[in-house]
């Protein structure tokens, strides 16, 4: 490098390590309006000058950057935060320069204190107040010798700013050798330092080289109760086909619940060409309804409604009358058709053919799904394929859906999700997306990364207090805790895990509430979850005789001992902001290896949630309450309120008994109560 | 963002996280040659689809790249590493695509194995085969309808190679519904594996978005012996100014120590303006000589070479002389001056003025080094600054000299000597710089990631086992491995650590191997260290009547158990690979506070050190040794044989004990031997 093609030689800080940054500031953090979001750097520079850093952030929107003052941490670490205040996308980055006034100043502190006369520094001093008069709009004097004396008055503007007139004053005292003490107090006081940093040098800034984002999406990405329900199921009468009207006469029943997202399998025209039979048999009965999945016949595909289930008006209807109940409906969108859908013949290149010419079914070998065509992502003709998807999506935010759970997104390129997801947000920035991928790790948090809202993750497996917390620490404590937000199922339509098979009541308490307290996102498949479903097609985690196969007429008016949870801890989600929050997890200590204790904190609402994961034994323990962090003195009594039974504690000190039976109430949510 | 304008949406691989990657690829990682870079990364895309992965490596001067295929390590983390061959910068990255005809051909085991018979998934596979005869350099067959059968001579040109010969006729017979046994068994078979990845599809290949950069420094880079001496105290006379002659009397004793590297501070002209004397003195008595640090005379500045010690081709001539011993001489660069350096009057704008028009003396308050002007690289002039700097070094190597030892480097802006340490290299590749930083960690790491082969350490400062293994994990379990060489010192001229005041020879003794035992760069500054010079200055960790001020007279014949220690370890380093290496330091738990034990394996060269770091008392505990590693059997005696004394132990399983008396020898040096 020739040296002279270098502009940047004078400027001395690095800034690294910036936090968050994901990849190379490639992707972008989440967050949701109010959001504080935190950053962090390395900051330095040669030598030990005093450094000035600032935070800078601007709503892509603005115009204008905005900046906030850093502060040092420790050892070159330092921090500041913004709020992002509103939808859409934020952008911040760092500046930082070489502070000369603030170094000068800190050298004078110590020269004064060692008894040395410092006038020589005090005329350097009057030099930096010189530059900050201009900044200031003031109008530097006519260098004088160093003397300013007399002069003053003679170039002072009339609209001079009261800044520019008392850093003028200060210049001028630090050049009049006669009021030598009085110069000194000055340039050890705040008021110098004040408007140092009020009008900085900002000489050789060194600007940090990437502009970070931030996706900030509606509340609801950040709390939300989900209701799964097959809506060919939603009839109260043996034999008849559910329809939306049906569906919007349960809403009462679902909010009165305390969900707020109404989710339902694919509502398209099902193909009949290899439909699967009950219990997935490769012989269809006549007469069987077939799967949701197997999408598209004459009658359309993924932007049309199975005509059963009603009208687009009356989807649209459904939507609206949801809303009124504060629910909202969310599509599921599963790219792959039936031989029947109109793709297949208006777009056979967007399929993979086999040698014979023929289009080439789904399959997981040696498994064939005859009924399924994979769509070829592959295809030359990829660019109409996306545009034909996004059509899609865009259908369907016509009708009013806000929310889109993705089936199998991971095997579907990243690319695509990334654009797609970008795209329909242009048009519709409440657009939330959930990645239903339960696939290696790397590839779940790939589709966080590229855009998804919010994920399904392993919870559904994950039973014991350690995994658990294994699991939660992993999600709150590392990388992913800034892009990607959890959803938590206890069950699906697809998944009945071995842990519930044996359909002991105690279980499902315990996996509903931990889904609905360890996180601020959970659902529930309904009302086979409520209604404790449980067998299992032999051996494996999926349902005998699943809906997903059939049509399923449910007791909708049964009430139980879930409901009644579920109800009350909804209610309590809604009522307590510590609960709407996933990342302020903090688990106490217990010495039990199966009770679990964890604080969920938000300002003032402070909750200790203690569960005994064991579903089969009584346990007790002492749990291991950080007073100290709570402003609880060691030999103060505090409560703790039981907001699920109304029960009050007194407690005292750190450690502090629990005992829970799992055939009574197999959990505390205590609000913690000074 | 308009899907057509994106030409890669049908590349589904993502390639993430590769190791080792500093910054973002802003900075190389470091090696020597015939090292082996070791390089991971996330590979995945979506879907369950194979993948192949390259590693492509070049050095800088290489038209072409070289390619190592990745191996999968588990869950979506590849593998695979190359050697660097030869000295200077070489550069890596990595490419993926979907492999198809390996997901073919694992498809094909499990339809096989399923017994679901493969006709229309053979022809499927003769299409891979064509494709892979083409990259074969075959012409592919015509196409006949699905059936090769009879034409197969007729295309075949003369000149086609054996794999394409072979490839063809196994797309014949996969084509061949008549030989449909030996079809499937070749579909199955490594063959076609092998002319799959031979010859692979490369398809929407993706390929990471940084080269990252190995800078490859000669072997002395990763391992050196360092012996710092004035030349001034070379002398055996008192009174006599020492001279470069003296120096080169004295390297038969220095290189039969078995140093490799002779440091010199500072050989220039020094300044006399405000000189001080013995002891750091402001008061100068008649003849006393100056501090070597204050640089420049009217007899020259950085690029001549101070009178008393001899002329440059007397300076020249040491060089060559120590080169017969197996030495190298290193200079000391630190970029100040002497108020009579030759730049305070041609380029006083390279030095700070204060508000009267004087040049700044350096300060560090409220202390005042008035003989000291240091350079003002936020100078307007900064280019021709950084220009007679390079100059500067570029003369130095014109003598001959190939190692820098730069003083303070953490007071000059990184920028500089990111420029400076490459443009030389250019140059003179050879070029190893030292940075001489006691300063904030973050600082310290910058130097190293900017250019520096080597660099100082805490190491000084860190006495008990505790700090000791903590600080080892930071160097080399941390990114710090890929590109700080550490550089340790027991005593610097600078330096006298409070741990080594009390002069108790048991604790040299230990200082000095941990020194030379820890990691595979180290250095003495002598003949103060190895003769136990240890009186402080009151008060401070420094020497006092240090030679940094005066001359002083040493005893160069005086040999002590020190310097039998050093003599003998010095020797062990080199005939042991082992101990030429930092990074391969593993440590092994032992039940006692003070005895440090650690593995330093290299091939079959196997070392275990133990040391009792309590200088003051016998210790005794239990090693355990990872035997499971070692491949040696938990009921299987081994010998290890202590390098020091000759001893030879009987040890059999994990636990054996140890006892170190400081007084009798407070370290074993085991070779492990089977």
């Amino acid at each position: 490098m020739n040296v002279s093609e270098n502009l940047t030689g004078q400027s001395r800080v690095v800034i690294e390590r910036v936090s968050p940054e994901l990849d190379g500031g490639l992707y972008p953090i989440k967050a949701v309006p109010g959001d504080v979001i935190a950053v962090e750097a390395d900051i330095f520079a040669d030598g030990h000058d005093y450094l000035t850093a600032v935070l800078l952030f601007k709503h892509i929107d603005d115009a204008n950057w905005t900046e906030t003052a850093m502060a040092p941490i420790v050892n070159d670490r330092w921090g500041a935060s913004f709020v992002v205040e509103k939808q859409g996308k934020y952008l911040y980055t760092l500046e930082s320069w070489v502070d000369h006034p603030g170094s000068w100043q800190h050298e004078v502190h110590l020269k004064v204190a060692d008894g040395q006369r410092i006038t020589s520094e005090l005329l350097a001093g009057a030099q930096y107040l010189d530059g900050m008069l201009v900044r200031a709009g003031g109008v530097a004097e006519q260098k004088k010798g160093g003397k300013g004396k007399g002069a003053k008055t003679k170039s002072e503007p009339i609209s001079e700013s009261a800044d520019a007139k008392a850093i003028r004053e200060m210049a001028a005292l630090f050049r009049d050798e006669s009021r030598y003490n009085e110069a000194v107090s000055v340039a050890e006081s705040d008021q110098f330092t004040f408007y140092a940093s009020r009008y900085p040098e900002r000489q050789h800034v060194t600007r940090y080289s990437h502009e970070l984002g931030v996706e900030v999406d509606r509340a609801r990405a950040g709390f939300s109760n989900w209701y799964c329900l097959f809506p060919r199921s939603a009839s109260r009468v043996e034999g008849r086909h559910g329809t939306f009207k049906d569906v919007e006469a349960l809403l009462p029943r679902i909010s009165g619940m305390g969900f707020d997202v109404l989710y339902l399998p694919p509502i398209h025209p099902i193909g009949t060409a290899h439909r699967k039979g009950k219990n997935n048999s490769v012989i269809c009965q006549p007469g069987e309804p077939g799967v949701p999945y197997g999408i598209g016949s004459p009658e359309g595909g993924h932007d049309a409604i199975h005509p059963e289930l009603g009208t687009v008006e009356e989807f649209k209807h459904l939507i609206a009358i949801a809303a009124n109940y504060g629910m909202e409906v969310a599509m599921d969108l599963a790219i792959q058709c039936s031989p029947d859908h109109p793709w297949a013949k208006e777009h056979p290149e967007w399929f993979k053919k086999r040698p014979d010419g023929t289009i080439q079914y789904a399959e997981n070998p040696p498994k064939k799904y005859q009924d399924i065509y994979p769509v070829y992502f592959e295809t030359d003709d990829w660019q109409n394929l996306w545009e034909e998807l996004k059509r899609v999506l865009i259908v369907w935010a016509s009708w009013g859906v806000r929310i889109v759970r993705v089936d199998n997104p991971h095997t579907k390129p990243f690319g695509f999700w990334e654009w797609v997801i970008a795209e329909v947000k242009k048009e519709f920035p409440d657009m939330l997306f959930l990645a239903e991928a339960f696939t290696r790790p790397k590839v779940m948090q790939e589709l966080g990364k590229r855009g998804f809202a919010q994920s399904y993750t392993y919870y559904t497996w994950r039973n014991t207090k350690y995994e658990l917390e294994q699991y939660m620490m992993e999600l709150t404590q590392t990388e992913m805790k800034y892009y990607y937000r959890p959803n938590f199922w206890p069950t699906t339509h697809d998944i009945n895990p071995y842990s519930l098979q044996g359909g002991h009541e105690p279980q499902f308490l315990i996996r509903y509430f931990l889904a609905a307290t360890l996180v601020s996102n959970y659902g529930i498949y309904g009302p086979s979850f409520e209604l404790m479903e449980h067998i299992p097609f032999p051996n494996k985690e999926e349902y005998l005789n699943s809906e997903k196969y059939e049509i399923r007429l449910w007791d909708w008016d049964r009430t139980n001992k879930l409901t009644y949870l579920i109800t009350l801890v909804n209610r309590i989600r809604h009522e307590n902001a510590a609960l709407q929050i996933t990342n302020n997890i903090q688990f106490c200590p217990v010495n039990d290896d199966a009770i679990m204790a964890y604080l969920k904190i938000k300002d003032a609402n402070r909750l200790l949630i203690v569960v005994n994961t064991d579903a089969y034994s009584r346990r007790a323990g002492v749990v291991q309450v950080p007073i100290w962090q709570l402003g609880i003195g060691p030999e103060q009594y505090y409560q703790v309120h039981d907001l699920l039974t109304g029960a009050y504690y007194n407690w005292q000190g750190e450690h502090n008994y629990v005992e829970l039976d799992p055939y009574s109430l197999p959990m505390h949510l205590f609000r913690i109560e000074v």
